[in-house]
């Protein structure tokens, strides 16, 4: 199956492209890799926002990481045309915004990298770094950035 | 106007190139693509130190973004010869150093942003990702690192 | 001498390759590019963990970056067969878990660097980028990924 068939089957569908939150776009092109900036877990009034564990469960950050993912496929589709001209996702930077405890940054960006395994397949297996950070911008719990490779 | 004609259109001068404070170099290029390790915004006895916003304002921040671009800028010139050879600023990761309850992390970064959009134009717009970090090296309130694809 | 002489030189050997800690893989290759994923100072039972300079000193904390190395040249091994096919170790991002009024990263990061150099000579120079952050997978004290260009 495409990825986007894929999509259809997870029965998902792609968010508004979100508008830069400054002076900058949301992905370039260079060869055949496109980089993407960073997206946060924001989709009109639905905002995953705070730290984790405090304010912010893990189970919520899953879900942050999954909206990251959507809104970055919206990237992608406005740039190339299709999800399905993606044929590998390259890398995927995922920060956590959470307290020096806080070690389970793995299980939530997991969210991001099931659910591009589910939508690619092997094309979506992916080299990953994952840290804890201070903070994010507009208070996001998650940001994650991705390197794609497209045909 | 090339790059170089909008440096002096805007009176800015590029800095001497930054020594590397330890065991790495400014720059490496691959390809046609030139990564470039992360500046400080220190320049001579000029530094920006300290977390935003406690010790240092919005505005000083993004006077951090604007010196670790010039700098950066210096790098690419050291490199390439000339920053006309540029084609495209692909990707710039800024770390801001914070406190928790920092989020204005998008109006830091936008000092370099808008810059290298006033300097390079169309050529000049990225790909960002911006986040907020527990401490940076000599305690620099900014660093930024890029991504550029040259001919 | 080539880099695996080199590692030999230096009495020292890969350890095995970690197994990644979620959905994703250790290393994708593009192009003759290498993404890394981010590496943790963990070899068995041997694990170093915590923050700077609270948990771990400075010299742990290069430690942690040599081990990381290795992991990381184990990894490029298996992807590619040899660490000599590498042509150029092109950037190393390094995450140290620290407190607010922690700056010596540089120092911390070095460890993994002068490694690098040890063993690759002139293509072990890399451009570089090191921050402090809240926290790490695991509570390691020192994350660390590369982008490694390969023949």
């Amino acid at each position: 199956m495409t990825a986007s068939e894929n999509l259809a089957r997870l029965g998902l569908t792609l968010p508004k492209i979100p508008v830069p939150l400054a002076a900058y776009v949301n992905c370039v092109r260079t060869g055949n890799l496109l980089f993407l900036s960073g997206g946060l877990p924001i989709d009109g009034e639905k905002k995953i926002l705070g730290q984790l564990p405090r304010d912010v469960s893990i189970e919520e950050g899953q879900e942050a990481s999954r909206m990251i993912v959507l809104n970055r496929l919206a990237v992608i589709e406005a740039e190339i045309g299709s999800i399905d001209l993606v044929t590998r996702i390259v890398s995927v930077n995922g920060f956590v915004s959470c307290t020096a405890d806080f070690y389970d940054h793995p299980k939530v960006i997991n969210g991001a990298s099931e659910l591009l395994l589910e939508i690619f397949g092997d094309k979506g297996k992916h080299a990953r770094t994952a840290i804890g950070v201070a903070s994010l911008p507009l208070n996001a719990a998650v940001e994650i950035n991705l390197t794609v490779e497209f045909q």
